[in-house]
């Protein structure tokens, strides 16, 4: 029987999955759990883009342009333009998901062994695209204490060496909810400068942001045109997850043709995901209003009931929907088993994600875990009563 | 400026590439192009398909499992039990389109460096997958003269090095149309169990057999349990390329494992799609029989056509809708680019896809095109007359 690759055995296994199990179990004991631990919003996608796929009358499902379809790239450059990122459609390459964006971007501007610094707690994902890329992703490591801001510039140069090619953020931050300020992005800005650096910025929760924040995108740092990829999906903006819709948008001509060459072997982004995205494009303003509202209320919420909770420490989140929060526990990895396995309060539990998964350096991260809003606030109310319950209760708690 | 990846360097561009701008200028002069170069069907999709995405009555489109979603790989497996392939749905991971099929099975299985030998002519995109996964494509080259069957397994063993981890096949094969037998997997078997390789089988044409050839699936290989990886399409199945559907199937449970980390990584494959592939399942028998009659008409007329013209060589392909043919031209580079550039024949032409782009090895296929069935009869005789025109003409000519 032949080995399986060493790619194959370094892949990280989802954080989440070894928690599957004990879910599985724990709804086979007709337990109702409420699922903390995901990024799947309960919102609905827009009608709009629904209405679109419904009434589509494609007879034959083709293939699309490799780099998406050329109506729904010009809707897309507008799109951009109306949130203040001046490019053209011949500035982007529609991607399945904001997880390709990422892969080919990786393999247009990285060599394997190259190391890219990012901040952590990092989205899990990066890791794996790390890995299938032969990237080594290099953590500078956030705090909780001043809210998981971006770490100074001179942490940034410590970790800089020749290997050094670029530097990733997620801005809305997934997992913290920090949104990075036009001021950090300067700062890094110079470091990216200085270094001849790529810089890729994950922006896919754009629209999430609040307490009158706006979003600065990396796209508009001054005199890093050049080194800029943006890397986008409609999954969050539009809760369209499943459709499978993203983007690789940069100024810089080499990056852009090197990864139409990628797009081009894989052939085609989704057909019906685009219709979906093209029509979304035009989803009522109004649609937007409701869901920042109900996002507001239910961080508010959530924020407010978990500092009220001894031992909880729980930064206001300015924007994405989730907050990594510090508990009251000898390891969140523990802690969110025995949740599954072993509490119950009224026959429910609660689902969180331990944050050592969001970590590259061991053992950071053991005390605190990320909680997505994404329960209608009735669901997050019964939620945070639950883990208040078992914050208590729990054998392992430690204050 | 940062530099690009080498990679992205040695990635190389679709074989048909160069050829676009050509097609465009002819396009805008107003000509007709008949498009042999493409293997987008003009069939059309079930209606079944067409139906469950217009009729679908989802509100939020929210991920997927990450391995499909579980109703459809549970229909899925019962049609690979029906033709003839026992498995379950946990043998299956649903990937977006054949080409995550390739790279997931690639990057689970081997490591950057690894050899894997493939007939040539093959499919270009491999090449694109072998680069983004650093793993190295072995030619072994299939012959016009013998209708490009199956090398013989000494020639085989020459290729073998310590760094053969595995052979992959395409059967029917694209570009070639040639449909392997029984007895030459059989014999390719043993090779892949004597050198305890991996055995990639992309058999995306399963269906397209003809002239009451049956298809002997790999995975029906006996011995090679541990050895076969099956990458599989919805795309020609059903006429429905653009809903980026494929799956991963291996009794393998180390390679599912390792896989399945891979597809957690990026999500999901497309929702929309799922819905469309499940529904597919049920597509009546006379769909496939009129598909049938209409291909068997198609590549008839086409070979006989080819055949008759004076030193053109055409196998008769027994499955797939390609065929490779030897022209009496010079190069089928030049020819292809004159064809668009400076030919025209009642301000018609006809669009290639020159052979070179199939061949590993340098100087192979320089007078051999693909030609793809893909057009409706009436537009196929055209197409003919005007090829047969055009090699009358050309300055290249050369018999």
């Amino acid at each position: 029987m032949p080995n399986i690759s060493e790619k194959g055995q370094a892949m990280p296994a989802s954080p989440i999955r070894k928690l599957v199990p004990y879910a599985e179990e724990a709804k086979r004991k007709g337990r109702k759990i409420y699922h903390l631990n995901i990024g799947q919003p309960d919102i609905a996608t827009p009608e709009i883009a629904l209405k679109a796929v419904r009434e589509n009358t494609l007879k034959v499902i083709e293939y699309s342009h490799s780099a998406g379809n050329e109506s729904y790239r010009k809707g897309l450059a507008k799109y951009y333009q109306s949130v203040g990122i001046d490019i053209t459609h011949a500035d982007i390459i529609v991607t399945t998901g904001g997880s390709e964006a990422i892969t080919i971007s990786f393999m247009s501007c990285l060599n394997p062994g190259d190391e890219v610094i990012t901040p952590e707690p990092f989205y899990a994902n990066y890791n794996g695209f790390a890995v299938s890329t032969g990237v080594k992703i290099v953590p500078i490591t956030a705090s909780i204490a001043d809210g998981f801001a971006l770490p100074s510039i001179s942490a940034f140069e410590k970790l800089i060496t020749p290997k050094t090619k670029g530097i990733l953020i997620c801005n809305p931050n997934n997992p913290t909810g920090y949104l990075y300020s036009r001021e950090e992005l300067e700062h890094l800005a110079e470091v990216v400068k200085k270094h001849d650096l790529y810089l890729f910025s994950d922006e896919v929760y754009r629209e999430f942001c609040y307490d009158g924040q706006t979003h600065f995108s990396a796209m508009n740092l001054k005199g890093l045109e050049q080194n800029v990829v943006l890397m986008d999906s409609v999954s969050k903006r539009y809760s369209m997850c499943g459709v499978r819709v993203g983007a690789i948008i940069s100024r810089n001509c080499d990056v852009m043709k090197t990864a139409m060459k990628f797009a081009q072997a894989r052939l085609c982004p989704p057909s019906y995901g685009q219709i979906a995205a093209e029509a979304a494009l035009n989803t009522p303003k109004e649609y937007f209003e409701g869901v920042y509202n109900e996002y507001i209320e239910r961080r508010n919420y959530m924020v407010e009931a978990l500092n009220r909770m001894e031992g909880v420490v729980c930064p206001k989140p300015k924007g994405a929907f989730y907050t990594v929060v510090k508990l009251p526990v000898d390891d969140t990895d523990r802690f969110a088993q025995w949740l599954l396995e072993e509490f119950e309060y009224k026959n429910q539990t609660v689902m969180l994600a331990p944050a050592s998964g969001f970590y590259a350096t061991q053992g950071l991260g053991k005390n605190e875990a990320r909680i997505a809003y994404v329960l209608k606030i009735e669901d997050l109310k019964n939620a945070m009563e639950v883990l208040e319950k078992a914050l208590l209760q729990y054998p392992g708690r430690k204050l």
